[in-house]
């Protein structure tokens, strides 16, 4: 299938390669990263980005230190296993699957024996494992989102929550994809998500592709066509989920919830299991990343605003739960009260295997959590220079 | 006083000089118009812009028409005068302001007798008097306004309604000048404005000009900052606004006004009684300009999405009353309920000369109306090929 086609990230003979989403749509040229360090900070600059797919690459990652490892003292190899871990941690705060795909790869190190080269084995089917179930998890979310798509319906999506932004398929995409598969006539409408414009640049690339139908607007657009009421249903990705049903997304999401309330259009989001975390209690204890001003004061290379003048960069936003008609998962659609809901959704399904579990840096204080979210900032911003 | 010193429209010696306003804040330049038709064509591509702007712009390029047609005989000159006002309501749809500045000057032909030198000389006082009333209405807008923000005050601004929006000074910005010049510590937001992105260029240029503190965001951060309580107003302006109080703005404005309600933050709307229209009954009845998609697709020379994709561009929206919290207008501050407040204003103030007097184009079905927004938008994309 033509969605499936699109490589986020795959193995290479020396490395991996990412599909440089920084370039698209003007170029499409592949990165090939030959160390951790290359994958972490084609992370931190966003050359593969959308919460799934960098838990994939971190996985993958990890792996190419594992193999620079694999001929020293096994303490020495569990150390630098840490050391990786940390620095992966390091990159970009608010996506929990980062989180989430970090603590698997680190579990198949703390519970095997073994010498170096089969560490490194296990490391590489994990990934692998991480990498496959997240494309397999994306479609029975598309196959249970569709049945929420009428027949004939206009899609709003923000940001790119598609097969660039996982390791294939797509959550939000997913879903459209699934409906255009069924046969339904979906039209996307696609807001352009300034500043990295990710809805300009890769849902319409994606979709185009796919021929599923695409128009794009600019984010300040929404609420026209929201109010106009040529809009069916809006889906939307995720980057963390909480456990009482907040939404972490792309800067922008909260405003389109909002939007879509005021008017009575229901608000879904696609998100695999992965991506919700039932150690964060509620969207207030999601660290959100701060990055360059640079980022909306320029477009690519054309600067926009006046030298000098300052900016603010949030990169995400958080939507309450009371504002989410439904999320939609690979284990089925979850309706409010969420909290209930998603732990009933944790206890019963069987893919679940250490999600629970939050990550470690997720545990901290408020005050130590915005400490962590600077310091990630700060590293992004010092790799881009 | 600074905010004064930037001169939007300007007589020259044979002509008028527009700050050309699609180029800064890279470039400085004026633009110099010899005829009406230049005049006609620098308004339909926004090198001048903002409702109040483009009323004093077509009053004055009105001056140059009537100079040419000054040695004709007075039925040829007549007739030339209504082609020419026909022109120039053809540019753009949505800002009355427009319709009522050739209102007032086609009213001066059609109540003087006089020869050709006459009734030009009597234009150009018109004309003269529509820039000299705006930047008055501005300054006693801004005390108005003044009144409402609070001693330290972070405001929210959409698109610009600042000096380069009007004939100096500005509405919602004269708002913040006003309050600035008082010694109050006003810090604004001010949201970038895609596709033309007038906040990030000119709202941002002409505060850091004037020195008043100023931060730059994109438009779907809006909501983040609303929800966080970091603002403690929002004041915009408007490029019309119907007797029950609907106001049309800048595309995103509805958008805004909605997260400021949800987020309990006070939602101003800053006009001169120029662009209130009694004649339109509701925002329904004000036809929505539709642009060229390439300025979705595109950003100066910079092509930001995939080659034929389609986009969609709304240049305009409207905010129902419901959301506005108040109307700043020169001769005061109104409040719901909007219809009996505003009749009342327009009954009470000394200032209004025929402005309840709606614009002919204004009279039409919502057919032909929509035919007339059509029309000037092919207009528009012919003159920008």
């Amino acid at each position: 299938m033509k969605g499936s086609s699109i490589r986020t990230v795959a193995w290479s003979r020396d490395g991996i390669v990412l599909l440089d989403q920084r370039l698209l749509p003007a170029r499409e040229r592949y990165l090939h990263c030959r160390s951790a360090e290359d994958v972490a900070r084609a992370i931190e600059r966003m050359a593969v980005r959308g919460a799934p797919a960098i838990g994939v690459a971190a996985a993958m990652g990890l792996v190419l230190g594992a193999q620079r490892l694999a001929s020293t003292s096994m303490p020495a190899f569990r150390r630098g296993i840490e050391r990786l871990c940390r620095r992966f941690r390091a990159t970009r705060p608010t996506a929990v699957n980062l989180f989430w795909a970090i603590e698997r790869m680190r579990q198949v190190v703390a519970s095997s024996d073994g010498n170096g080269a089969q560490l490194v084995r296990r490391l590489r089917r994990e990934a692998g494992r991480i990498r496959d179930e997240d494309v397999a998890a994306n479609r029975r979310m598309g196959a249970h989102g569709a049945t929420l798509v009428p027949r004939t319906a206009t899609v709003l999506t923000h940001c790119n929550a598609g097969a660039l932004a996982t390791a294939g398929y797509g959550t939000a995409l997913g879903v459209v994809r699934a409906a255009h598969e069924a046969g339904k006539r979906v039209t996307v409408l696609a807001s352009e998500t300034r500043p990295i414009l990710q809805g300009a640049r890769l849902t319409a690339w994606e979709l185009k592709r796919d021929r599923i139908p695409v128009r794009l607007i600019t984010d300040n657009m929404a609420g026209y066509f929201l109010k106009k009421g040529d809009i069916n249903l809006v889906v939307v990705g995720a980057d963390r989920i909480a456990a009482n049903g907040d939404v972490a997304n792309k800067i922008g999401t909260y405003s389109v919830a909002v939007l879509a309330r005021e008017n009575s259009v229901p608000f879904y989001v696609a998100a695999p299991l992965s991506t919700i975390d039932l150690g964060t209690r509620t969207g207030e204890d999601i660290p959100i990343e701060h990055r360059d001003p640079h980022e909306v004061t320029s477009l690519g290379k054309q600067r926009i605003a006046p030298s000098g003048v300052d900016a603010e960069n949030p990169a995400f936003d958080v939507t309450p739960a009371r504002l989410v008609t439904a999320i939609i998962t690979e284990a089925g659609v979850v309706r409010p009260p969420y909290r209930r809901a998603l732990a009933t959704l944790f206890r019963h399904s069987e893919t679940v295997r250490g999600r629970t579990r939050p990550a470690p840096k997720m545990k901290k204080t408020p005050r130590r959590r915005r400490a962590a979210s600077v310091r990630a900032t700060r590293t992004a911003r010092r790799h881009r220079r």
